[in-house]
């Protein structure tokens, strides 16, 4: 799984990266703990909470199984978040 | 962008596919018309609806910004239906 660079700053990505954390937080696991549920490395979920990865649908899905909350749900927070940052900007 | 034969019958891809094309069709827009406003092949938004294209995340916002929805919503929409068709083979 390439680790591109150019997503460091996309908003959106970022933002998801947010929400997964807090709800890996919530959920009192490791970064390594939430890995080896999903099926990741440790180094590939701390890209992900970074927005530095540009994963696939189905990479989310599984990940947001792992998390036990709906991907939707995690997507909304990222939407929010992006939309509130850039109100603030206007 | 690679197509991948395996994600045929990936239902979550399938339900999305549908979600996506129920949208396209309320827009009264064609494949080549959705295309052209994400900036994508017609072939790539067949092969969307046909669920036989595992996204990247952002090609998906992409596509949800060319059909004036959220990404959120067209999830939930896929993840209901995959709900809705799980609980019918209990």
């Amino acid at each position: 799984m390439r680790r591109d660079n150019n997503h460091r700053k996309e908003p959106f990505l970022r933002h998801l990266g947010d929400a997964i954390r807090l709800r890996r937080v919530d959920l009192i696991l490791s970064q390594e703990q939430l890995g080896l549920r999903a099926g990741f490395h440790r180094t590939y979920i701390t890209d992900i909470e970074n927005g530095q990865r540009n994963m696939s649908l189905l990479t989310a899905l599984k990940l947001s199984k792992a998390l036990r909350c709906l991907l939707s749900s995690q997507i909304a927070s990222a939407e929010q978040a992006l939309e509130q940052e850039n109100d603030k900007r206007l």
